[in-house]
């Protein structure tokens, strides 16, 4: 990278998931169990089974209880909810993540019948409709991982947000319009673009903080950034062409040397040259991605004591 | 009013409220009873007072079936929340409104848990957190009213929306934030300015749909609007001060000798000046008022119709 600060995402997350340690511990301690993560995980996508074994190690190391629901990619959409349902009534449940994607088999609208069908206050994802709800209001008790995290750094780096101008990049239901509702909370003047925007890079060239989160690799290039800005990169894509990994990253290149070692490699949605002017840069990987997976871990532990006070 | 095509909402509420007519009447003829609504108003605000009344008239000459509940500013919070229940129950009782702003004597917090308890199904006004999560994936079936009308507005003007940019000065749970969303489903790019935006100005004079809704009189002036802009007021504020309309309506005109008669004035955001620049701007009366009770109206229908599909 070039003089842009580094914001190290993996960092701060391993300092959220060691501030948790002794907090868990006490509710282990209060409540006899520790608190109590269920993961869904439909179907055989490779890159899910990882993202699903990096939350249950994380979330084992900090003390919780991760059991992990591996079905199988036929499994009907009843059997699901029937599973969703079954979990809600847990007593020895106390956060329900269903993993993403679900299989296409499941049809048409499944994802959003099974995020409405959890229970909301079991909902770690902050996907149910309540929460959302409730974030727009500014009185959510569970937000959504991603936005929560990228607060959280933005926090703990003391980059200030009350009335400089945001700019996020992206408006899914997941990252974009949470985020933009978080940093509105937050005092932030807040513009959401997206791929209808006229003459992008000239507004978020305005953006003090800009959150980038469209899932296109090296999108994000000099142009859209002004000099000093902090620069945040949610997007992950996997690039599995070799010309663009040495076009981007140089050859040679430490990047380049570890694509030809893996055969692929995951590029954020921010080009390598927006280092070079801007003020601060989370990387990618190593920035967004962990506090997502320290986030999950904090409102699992939100859940299980708010399902007790 | 200067050169700005004037966007007449009270004639379109009329619109709207015409084309109501035949459907209250088809749902009548289908269901045995008009769509009803139950319209709660605790206290004594004059204001309140003639709000609930316009509704009530509206309500009526469409054809459906308004009840008041007019209870004393005494009025425990236990009550209001026993009619709400009774509301929600009731199989005679399609939509419910309650009056804002609630007594303070009913103690901090009454609005929120009132608006809470109503059944998001009978929530006309879309303020619940349940409609307000599913208002933000886009799949809201009661939208709030003002933006709603906001939105309808621009449609049956024409005034394209997707790809623009547009400005909302405000960031409300009742306006600001639901006419952000509903821009952005409609594929604005949007920014929320409040009162901590720095430079102010700059930012609103980027916009080609600018909305303002703040609830300061006069608020946003010529150096505020982009030659050619449509300029939405959502604002309105009581002014008594005969020098300040005199200032910005101009002495002697029809507006200062309307005040000399009233003793007073509604007075949008917007001032006048802006209809020298703007490119198209709703009046103040006679704009989005009208729009909002007759988005109440469509509201209530469409809340009627649901309960029964």
């Amino acid at each position: 990278m070039g003089k842009a600060r580094r914001l190290d995402g993996a960092a701060l997350a391993a300092t959220i998931r060691a501030e948790l340690v002794p907090k868990v511990a006490q509710f282990r301690a209060r409540v006899g169990r520790p608190p109590a993560l269920d993961i869904v995980l439909v179907g055989d996508d490779p890159a899910s089974h990882i993202y699903v074994r990096n939350k249950e190690r994380a979330g084992s190391e900090t003390g919780l209880a991760v059991t992990v629901h591996r079905l199988p990619a036929t499994t009907t959409r009843d059997a699901l909810l029937a599973l969703i349902t079954q979990l809600n009534e847990s007593a020895g449940c106390d956060a329900i993540l269903v993993q993403s994607p679900l299989p296409g088999a499941l049809g048409r609208g499944a994802a959003q019948q099974v995020f409405d069908a959890i229970n909301p206050q079991k909902d770690v994802d902050g996907f149910h409709p309540q929460n959302v709800g409730l974030l727009v209001q500014g009185r959510a008790t569970l937000s959504p991982c991603t936005p929560a995290g990228v607060v959280e750094l933005l926090r703990r780096e003391s980059i200030p947000v009350a009335g400089r101008h945001a700019v996020v990049i992206g408006r899914s239901e997941i990252v974009g319009k949470p985020m933009a509702l978080l940093l509105l909370q937050r005092d932030a003047t807040v513009t959401v673009c997206h791929s209808k925007t006229v003459n992008l890079p000239a507004i978020a060239s305005q953006a003090d903080i800009l959150v980038a989160a469209i899932g296109r690799a090296a999108f994000v290039t000099k142009e859209f950034v002004k000099p000093g800005a902090t620069v945040v990169d949610v997007g992950t894509s996997r690039v599995d062409d070799r010309a663009l990994v040495a076009r981007w990253f140089g050859d040679p290149s430490q990047r380049l040397a570890d694509f030809d070692k893996k055969g692929t490699a995951v590029v954020g949605d921010v080009h390598p040259e927006v280092a070079e002017v801007a003020g601060a840069l989370t990387p990618v990987p190593g920035g967004v991605g962990p506090l997502t997976i320290a986030m999950l871990l904090k409102n699992t532990l939100i859940a299980a004591e708010h399902a007790r006070s």
